[in-house]
Parts: structure tokens; C-alpha cells; sequence
């Protein structure tokens, strides 16, 4: 059981040959995610032997091409896999009826259904809750409303030392009640305190995906203490300007951003084709954030409290 | 100087860890051509070395996204990378406004000219010509709207026998009619014939690209001697019923159409994900036409009077 990151794109407009379009696949407790979905994401996926079938979510960033070409053809495959989940897709609201369309002019039928969730971009907002997880959107700034998203392990039941159900003669009744989260009521009026009862070894863990952004901290709150922060850096300290101008962040930014929030770990990612070494980059971000790597395509990331194994640390 | 065919996707509609999408590049003389644009033929151009800069033209089969999908990147890709030729783009007439449509929803500004020539698909036509080249359309028979391309060199002018010209003491003025074609007319009033004057070793070749069809003759004129056809075998010959109904071909059809329009060599592709071995197909289409290959992703393949290099031949 465990919070693994699989980086399948890390490229940006402009794909390199050892650089491919957006697309991340998070495997929460074999429940998997994917975030963006550039240009040949079925094929990544393929390469990296992850199963497309277990992809349930999708969530786009935004709706520019090196996020999103990959979208029709997997959605495609899916239906000639024979699915008959549904298959939900999250991303800015214009998007769906584009979705739509586009499946339409191809004359691609699905064989099972296709859920659209219209995102706000302006405001943070929780997308999706089950009983081990929680995904908020971060509202970025971009050329296009763009969107970042927040993966947040929640906190596990804590468990009854087994000495406290001794000690105390607990019934199945008190058991169930401090499992719920009460303080246990003795008999003489006495309260022993929950967590006085009981512990627990699971500390959450959570994921920030950033990209494509200038720098921003709109969303600093949210972030803050965020175990691994994938953070996009398309240009170098020098190209501020131009980063500004596209719409982008720049290495030292990322680094900036990953400081302030306090977070475990940043991995940086969306580079320009421009550079054919990523090293000076990552060494740049380090002068501000030491914990920083560089994103490496096919690599599955253990995202662990605090940020990520040591072997990864820069 | 040659006339060379690089495959980069074989795939039909899934594409497997072996198999890419549809997309096949024509070298002819320095002169590039691009025919169907399957998600992925960006990144499948970058790795076989093949510089994107150097395509003008790209014809496109029928709207189906697994001929298609990868247009959009590669478009983009062509203006972030500083294009400013013009580049033409051929298909069925509808795809004209989609892709305009698509280019609008996606933010795409193209740096160059954008030069859509829309296709009749009902009927064959000469879509593009040069000194060297001509390319016509095949009408196919698929699900929505298909056609093929056939890709015909020109005889190259046949150059004058030295000895011809000593033989006759021939003018400046009489050597230039006769290049142009005519006979020599010699000051006693007698013709000595064109063709007994000059001479070329130049042998024009010709390639036929069909995918997606039923087995269909209605081109077999046009294709009467094609020197390479690639025709589709989405299926083997047991798969006969499926084919039809999903407007697909059997290798065995493949290799009876070859046989009929007396081909050079035929190449298989396009086949279904079910196949892991391509072998058995081929086999099975040599028993009708033996000068079968299975398309091999990545390689070049010179087309040469007759078919395929020797070292090619299945």
C-alpha cells in the first residue's frame, strides 16, 4: 500500500526525443489517477506497463494541446478494450462540450460512460473525496484558465492500544464509541482522553501538481507543507521575462514557491525543448531549495511524509 | 537520389507496445511527403531522425483518429519550431473546418500558412504534381469517407545518344526539338525517330498507399503494375465477416488485390491488437501473392521497379 507518482511526460509545447507532452499517473492504494494527458499518453502508458483499464479519473489542467491531445485516442482505446466502467474526466468547464464534439467529428462511439465534472477556475475547490483521499484544484495563471491539483491523503481510523482495552475492561459498545473518534466514559464519570487511547502509524501523505503557471502564491495556503510539489519550471532564472510573457514559471520561481509552502520534496518539470541538459536548471532551483530533482520520464516516485525516498534527493 | 518509404505507425485503431498509429513517410529525391498522422507521429518522426521541417505536404486517408490524432501536435510542433513555408495539408473535404475548428478551440496559432486541400472521395483525382511526381487519389471503401494515394514518379527526359548527334552533325536548334520529344527531320526530308536517337536508364517507380478499405477493385486500373502497395490486413483470412462489417481487409484480400494489379511486392499493415504474431498472416497472404512483407516500423524501405530490394523479399 502505498502513494506512487509515475511521470510519463515532462515536456513542454514542443515534445524532445527523450521528452514527452504532460502526463502524470498517481497510484493511491491501486486506485490510479491520471493528471493530463498530452500526445501519446496510451502509448507511455503501454511502455510503462500500467494498466489503462484501471484508470477511473482523469484530471486536465488546462486546455492546451501538450495536455491534452493524448485524451481522444485513450478514451478511444478504453472503448476498444471493452470497458464498461464509467470513466470520469475533470477539467475546465469549456472543455466538456469540446470533449463532446470532438468524440462526435471522429465517429468515436464509447461503450461505457463518459462523466464530465466542469471545473471552476477562479476558486479552489474539492473534486473528489473517497474514504483515503481528497483532490482540491489550485487556481493557476495562465494564458488559458488553468488549474493545478492537490492530492491529500486523508488521516487513517486511529487504532485502540490493546493494554488501554485491558486496562480499562472496554466493551465492544465503549470499543465501538472511541473507534468513532469519542473519548471513553468510565463508569465513575471519568473521561480518558481519545488520544490518550489511541495511535496510529499512518501519517497522510499529498501531491501538488503545478503546471502551466506563472508564479503565483494564490494557492500558498493550501499547499503548504505538501509533501512532494511538482512544480512546472519551462525556462531558466535568465528567462524571467519570457516566462512571464508565455505564461510560465522559470526553475528559480518553482524553487521560490517550494520554499515558501515548505514542501517535502519539489520535482521540476515542463522544460522548454530549448534545453538539452535539465542539470543547470535543477542546480539553479537548489540555491533556493535543495530538495529539488528534475522530473525523469517512466521513474514511479514513492511519495513518503516529508517528500521522497533519500536515493531521490537531489 | 531514390524513392524511399519509412513506416512509422502500423498499427490499427489500438495501438500496442510494438505497433504505433497510422503514418507512413514518403523521401522522394529530398522531396517529403507525410501520409496519415496517427497519434504519436511527432515523437515517431524524432526518433527515426527524420527532420519535421522538411515535410510540406501531408494527405490524410479519412477522418478516423488513429489516422488523425496526431496532426494537431504536429502542426503546433511545426510553428514552435520556427516554420514559415507553407504547408499543405490534403483530406476529405469535411476535415477542412474541423481542423480549423480544432486549431481555434485549442489556442493554436500557426506561424505559417495553413493550406487545406480539400478531397473528393467518391472519385479518383491528381492531387499534386511536380517535375518529378505525381500523386492521385484511390477511392477506398470504408466506414466514412477513404481514399488511397498513389505516388507515381515521372519518366525523367531521355537524353540524346552522343553518337547521334556526332552521326547527324545536329544543330543546337535540332538537338533542343528533339529533347522536347520531337523526331529529327534532317535537311533531305527524312525523319530519323525520337526513340531511335535517345536513351534512359531511369525507370519511374510508383507506390500505393490504401488504408482503411474493404477489399474493393474499383482503383485495380490505377494501381495496374504498382511497384510497392501497401494495402491494410486488419484481419486474417478466417476474420473475413468482421472485416466487411468493420470496413477492414483480410491479408488475404490484400494479397489477392496485389496479384490482380500484378504488383512489385506488398506490404501488410495496419493490423488488429489481437495479432501478437504478424507471421501467420503474412504466410497466409504469400500463398496468393508471395512478394508479401509485414510492414516493420522504423524502417526504410527503397521502392524500386518491381518492389523492394531483394533483401526484403519475405
Amino acid at each position: 500500500m502505498a502513494f506512487l507518482l509515475t511521470i510519463l511526460g515532462s515536456s513542454s509545447a514542443l515534445p524532445t526525443s527523450e521528452r514527452h507532452p504532460a502526463a502524470h499517473v498517481l497510484n493511491i492504494h491501486e486506485r490510479f489517477f491520471l493528471i493530463d494527458c498530452g500526445e501519446g499518453t496510451q502509448m507511455q502508458l503501454r511502455k510503462y506497463r500500467i494498466r489503462m483499464g484501471k484508470l477511473h479519473h482523469i484530471f486536465i489542467s488546462h486546455v492546451h494541446g501538450d495536455h491534452v491531445f493524448g485524451i481522444y485516442g485513450l478514451l478511444s482505446s478504453l472503448s476498444l478494450l471493452g470497458r464498461e466502467y464509467p470513466l470520469h474526466v475533470y477539467a475546465p468547464s469549456h472543455f466538456g462540450a469540446l470533449l463532446r464534439q470532438h468524440l462526435a467529428d471522429f465517429d468515436i462511439h464509447l461503450g461505457y460512460e463518459l462523466v464530465f465534472h466542469p471545473l471552476h477556475h477562479s476558486r479552489s475547490e474539492k473534486i473528489y473525496e473517497d474514504d483515503r483521499l481528497m483532490v482540491e484544484t489550485l487556481p493557476l495563471k495562465h494564458r488559458v484558465p488553468a488549474l493545478g491539483f492537490l492530492f491529500r491523503e486523508k488521516p487513517r481510523p486511529r487504532n485502540i492500544f490493546p493494554e488501554m482495552i485491558k486496562k480499562y475492561n472496554m466493551s465492544l459498545k465503549q470499543i465501538r464509541q472511541v473507534k468513532d473518534g469519542n473519548d471513553l466514559e468510565l463508569d465513575n464519570g471519568t473521561r480518558v482522553p481519545f488520544d490518550e487511547l489511541t495511535y496510529s502509524k499512518h501519517v497522510p501523505v499529498s501531491y501538488a501538481y503545478c503546471s502551466d503557471t506563472v508564479y503565483t502564491e494564490s494557492f500558498l495556503g493550501k499547499i503548504r507543507n505538501v509533501d512532494v510539489l511538482y512544480h512546472e519550471a519551462t525556462y531558466d532564472g535568465a528567462m524571467e521575462k519570457r516566462a512571464a510573457e508565455t505564461g510560465h514559471s522559470t526553475s528559480l520561481q518553482a524553487a521560490t514557491l517550494a520554499r515558501k509552502a515548505g514542501a517535502g520534496k519539489l520535482i521540476l518539470g515542463h522544460f522548454s525543448a530549448r534545453y538539452k541538459q535539465i542539470e543547470p536548471l535543477v542546480e539553479e532551483a537548489q540555491t533556493i531549495f535543495p530538495q529539488t530533482v528534475a522530473a525523469v520520464e517512466g521513474e514511479t516516485y514513492e511519495v513518503l511524509p516529508g517528500g521522497l525516498p533519500g536515493s531521490l534527493s537531489g
